[in-house]
């Protein structure tokens, strides 16, 4: 009701009566201005003149399922949206709404995160508020070992839409961060539920720095924000919406191939990686080379000091220029 | 203290007085006979003697802690043992178990399971006392798409245990059967946990159809038990114990190398897919050939009707003359 009340002012090209709400709507006049008088508690800005009704002047930018669900295009990704004011983690809820058997291409978003997770459990901060904390569930019908890629397909969803939404030069850090001059703005996790030929279910946790104004001391010279670089903030509810859609885009593509192969070259356009310096670390040894491209399969060619050619699976990866790898 | 006992009554050559006891454990003759009586009504056969003392004439087929301890010689597997009389599913609790931090190498045993799955969520048949169902929880540091061949490791382990162990013939449908007389005698559920390029844990259900007398109507073509192809009960526990043994020798020799190389001769000598025709069902495609090897990989390689050599990684295997594939 909420919902469809919000949609009506969103699409009314000036005034709409309380009367023709009503009518449209089937329910009391009294009704309509219950849920109007809750939305500019909400923080909605909204005009209301005698004889010609409510005008919407501003919305908050809210990741509520009213404000997700109106203007969103996709046939599956975030058609079920989950959000909350707080949670622990949006993977962590996520994982435990996919063994309660939810459905492919569900949406866990939160405006606060309290243990929010990067990699092998490093934590990862998340203020009330300022940034994009939210996780995709899907049950993609592919080998496991195919996995990981999806990884790629998100980073690519969220760098595109960066750059078109706020006119920043995001670049993805292969495999799993995006940066902004360097430094990081997102940071994607993906953790995987599977037998050994058959995937239980997926969830990718994208954690995007948005309006985050200040970050503590140690990650000042690794972690920044869209508005700390762009130097205005920006609507979250815009971005998660442009990114859902995109993503779901680039998903259904690499479903059809189960790999990369119709997208690489928007990859590779992004990725800071190629031909610069990196440094490899993985369990018996460290491999320094030059990054000549991201495969189909997305693993980063790597030409060794030998000028071998060297295939990265995994791994962490520093980029000369880029945390503090100088 | 129980654990103690028994394991003086197993030790001692003929009859051990309750005064022995009493002084190499420092507790008192009470105590000792409090336990004494627990044993017996759980079972266990004790001879007790005027001024000679207690013997051990028979112990019951349980499986508690205790007796897998006694006589079990690993260094990590199954020295932490979780037992229950009844479960749902071992690989359900050994997951939730995982999540609470519980040490590599763990394993839960149940006498019965009430919701035992096999793969893809079909059911598995567990009636109580009859087999092993149990499960071990692993924390491999190795790279996720390398940890498929863990079940090979598992089913190599089950499959040589029971023929030294009864004399009967198994043989392995690759990837996660263990067959006798072309009937189902084992099956292995591995599951994973994990992120892109790091295993949070590995859980391998294992249950072995041991003393079951009888199978459903719609089983009876396709699965068998010991007791029914040996016409001999065999102890559960015994059987237990080798396994743990065999597979971890097995599986650190798998750590080394992250490959089977170390085993593929064993493995492949037990293999019942070798030379025989399969039919290969994925999801686009049925692969009809024969089978040449497994691979150190742990892959299937099938020489298909045209000569051509086809990596199977994965995937629905049916084996002619095995299981009504005939």
């Amino acid at each position: 009701m909420k919902e469809k009340i919000l949609q009506l002012l969103y699409d009314a090209e000036a005034y709409i009566s309380g009367e023709e709400m009503s009518h449209t709507l089937g329910v009391s006049r009294t009704a309509i201005w219950k849920v109007i008088n809750q939305l500019k508690s909400q923080g909605y800005e909204i005009e209301s003149v005698t004889r010609k009704g409510y005008k919407l002047i501003n919305a908050p930018d809210l990741l509520n399922k009213e404000e997700l669900h109106y203007d969103l295009h996709t046939d599956f990704i975030g058609q079920e949206i989950h959000t909350y004011e707080t949670l622990g983690s949006t993977n962590q809820e996520a994982k435990k709404l996919a063994l309660e058997g939810l459905r492919d291409g569900t949406v866990v978003i939160a405006n606060e995160q309290t243990a929010g997770k990067g990699r092998r459990g490093r934590s990862w901060v998340s203020p009330p508020g300022t940034g994009i904390w939210m996780t995709l569930l899907l049950r993609p019908d592919i080998q496991p070992q195919h996995a990981s890629m999806v990884t790629l397909v998100a980073g690519l969803a969220v760098c595109e839409v960066i750059r078109e939404v706020t006119g920043l030069e995001a670049e993805i850090k292969w495999p799993n961060d995006i940066v902004l001059n360097g430094k990081k703005i997102c940071g994607l996790l993906t953790e995987m539920n599977s037998e050994i030929d058959y995937i239980n279910f997926v969830v990718i946790g994208i954690g995007i720095n948005v309006n985050v104004a200040e970050f503590p001391d140690e990650l000042k010279g690794i972690a920044t924000s869209l508005l700390l670089e762009g130097g205005q903030t920006y609507e979250r509810k815009v971005l998660v919406k442009r990114i859902l859609e995109r993503f779901e885009k680039y998903y259904k593509l690499y479903l059809e191939t189960e790999d990369l192969s119709h997208m690489i070259d928007a990859y590779q356009e992004h990725c800071v990686n190629i031909g610069r310096e990196v440094r490899v670390s993985r369990k018996n040894e460290v491999l320094i080379g030059t990054v000549k491209k991201v495969s189909d399969k997305g693993e980063l060619i790597v030409i060794d000091d030998k000028g071998d050619e060297r295939l990265i699976h995994s791994g962490e990866v520093s980029v000369r220029g880029i945390y503090g790898y100088v």
